[in-house]
């Protein structure tokens, strides 16, 4: 059977480069990095090696990126620090966050008693800039926390522009930036965000491994506690192999970024030609068919299938080897739904099935070729 | 040169097995398992595979068996829900805990003020038995953590009768078992503690990855929020590959138990001979030296070495090779000191300096007869 894998927005598959680093580690540096003996320093400079690199590819100090267990324990430490810490009493988010972020906040709501203000977004998923600078005018110590590239629908947001507003309104700036992080170039002295969340495997890195970067001097402390490794910011012995993944994926990302940008970009035109030639009334959910506004990596798609055949589709397009997402609110049969497309969806947009694929170097026109036709036997 | 790793208790060399089980899910098993689709089923399965095996060797339900970045993580996770979802008000512990635990305590302390009792130990580093059980006469609701064995000084306490006393008297109980697990059996359907945790680097498996046992309708809540991963108890993708690379850790541990246990016993056996053969004067710290009250997988040595040589101890050991931990709370030119020697030694001991050497079955007798040599040039 044919499988095609058009989820790379989930997660991706590694690099073979990666896999090979991460196994040389296995096998030639067990130490542990907090130990002060030779077999121990080994592993150290490993991980102090992937430090620098990572840093470097941000234009930052090595000494502001925090290894975390992935991108959503690096949301919760920088949110929840920011509030038990630097005393953030108001929170303005939007309602198409990650989980990692919004439920977090929910909890921060709960237990401190913090005010939260939800940005409005329009039908496309694009946040309300006036509302977000009006909110800004409070005297309450204020955090911002929007990702930069929204993991449903491919919206990109100006974080430069975010970042900027907050700077000069005093308040603290976080981006989750996991959908982003090895497929944008980020110039952190440009853009002066105080706090980011990045993942490896959403880049063909290991999972289990991502970082925050906590600007100098931002007085965060661990959520996680015990020993003192990265700089009493995160307790727990380092997983040595996963960080010197973490490095490989991103350097290979950024170091092959403007060739495989453009082949993704092409992959994913192609799809969209694809799809409004084969199946005229689809429609485009968020900025996902725009070149600019969305990222190269995905497209999330509304199709004009009959509810009866929606309940259907998933499950299909799983037995015909196609793995993507489902991106509706009304997936029949599932009690998970879609807290982005609920949004900026209208109500009749929302009985139809929306469906999430995203791309990588791994993907071809083949494949795309492959989804369109299965896709066309849905269609009424 | 030669390398001798006398460190285990630090972390362990992993086995060749864990490594390509790793290897190959990582090249072949790359979907997230919160993905509906065979990429996603796929990873899935083979979490929920591992946990089971894992639940097996432990005599548990799967379903108490929640995966986290290692033994620091789930000693946050228990101790932190303990007390804000658990309304734990009260907490009894020991000075030589780990620190995962120990400065998890402080922070509760100060951001929740419940209060905290510590049970005294006697100069072998053996807890007051009454004291607890008088301690736990209160009409607090009370959580009792001690450790199974001390990662310092090797000492076994007896979590079967903890546990019951705790049960006897309402109070809930955490062991960190993060250097028993992969080297004794532990069936806790026969010991009734609570939660525990466990690390898969302290058994030749990875590091970045552990457990917490949670008892099941114990009402703990995550510490990490965001997605539903680990039953709604640990948010964020799962580290896939370090979760099977756990779970091979664990089978060859508990397959290969009574040989290796064997094997590394007599090795300890035999250090302890040739140090007492050598160095007549060198003492052993806690029960480290005897071989049912301390774990067979390790030994602490004070030794009879003047300051003025004490100084270069670790340093020379390192220059010639050897990988050992420092145990002593005066070690020169060092700004950490042990808390548990601290706990437990006199002044004038605590002018020598300690080492710590933990042996695995990576390690030979040749090696141990090395290290008494190099050890020997220090004796005055």
């Amino acid at each position: 059977m044919k499988h095609v894998y058009f989820d790379n927005a989930a997660t991706t598959q590694m690099r073979d480069e990666v896999i090979n680093s991460i196994t040389d580690v296995m096998k030639n540096n067990f130490g542990n990095p907090s130990s002060s003996h030779s077999f121990g320093r080994s592993s150290k400079s490993l991980i102090e090696k992937s430090r620098k690199t990572i840093a470097g590819f941000l234009n930052v100090s090595a000494s502001e990126i925090i290894f975390t267990s992935g991108g959503t324990e690096a949301d919760n430490l920088v949110l929840k620090s920011a509030v038990k810490d630097l005393n953030v009493k108001h929170i303005i988010t939007s309602k198409i966050e990650h989980h990692a972020v919004l439920h977090t906040i929910c909890d921060l709501q709960k237990d401190y008693h913090i005010s939260v203000s939800y940005i409005r977004v329009d039908s496309n998923g694009v946040i309300d800039f006036s509302q977000l600078e009006s909110l800004l005018k409070t005297e309450e110590k204020t955090l911002v926390s929007l990702m930069h590239i929204n993991n449903e629908i491919g919206n990109i947001l100006d974080i430069e522009r975010v970042a900027n507003v907050c700077k000069t309104n005093n308040a603290l700036f976080h981006t989750d930036a996991v959908q982003s992080i090895g497929h944008y170039n980020l110039d952190l002295k440009e853009i002066p965000v105080d706090f980011l969340a990045g993942a490896a495997h959403k880049f063909h890195g290991p999972k289990g491994i991502g970082f925050a970067f906590i600007r100098k001097n931002s007085l965060l402390k661990p959520i996680v506690v015990g020993g003192e490794q990265e700089r009493g910011l995160r307790a727990g012995t380092e997983s040595v192999h996963n960080i010197v993944g973490l490095e490989k994926a991103m350097e290979l990302a950024y170091n092959n970024l403007d060739k495989e940008t453009l082949y993704i970009k092409d992959l994913k035109a192609y799809f969209i030609d694809k799809i409004k030639s084969n199946i005229p009334n689809a429609t485009f959910n968020g900025h996902s068919a725009d070149n600019v506004k969305s990222t190269y990596t995905l497209v999330n798609v509304c199709l004009p299938v009959s509810s009866k055949k929606a309940a259907m589709l998933l499950f299909q397009l799983d037995l015909k080897g196609v793995a993507c997402s489902k991106g509706s609110a009304c997936q029949s049969g599932s009690s998970q739904s879609s807290h982005v497309l609920s949004e900026i969806l209208n109500d009749d947009e929302l009985q139809k099935p929306s469906l999430r694929f995203s791309f990588s170097i791994y993907n071809t026109k083949d494949e795309i070729d492959y989804v369109i036709e299965v896709l066309k036997e849905f269609i009424d």
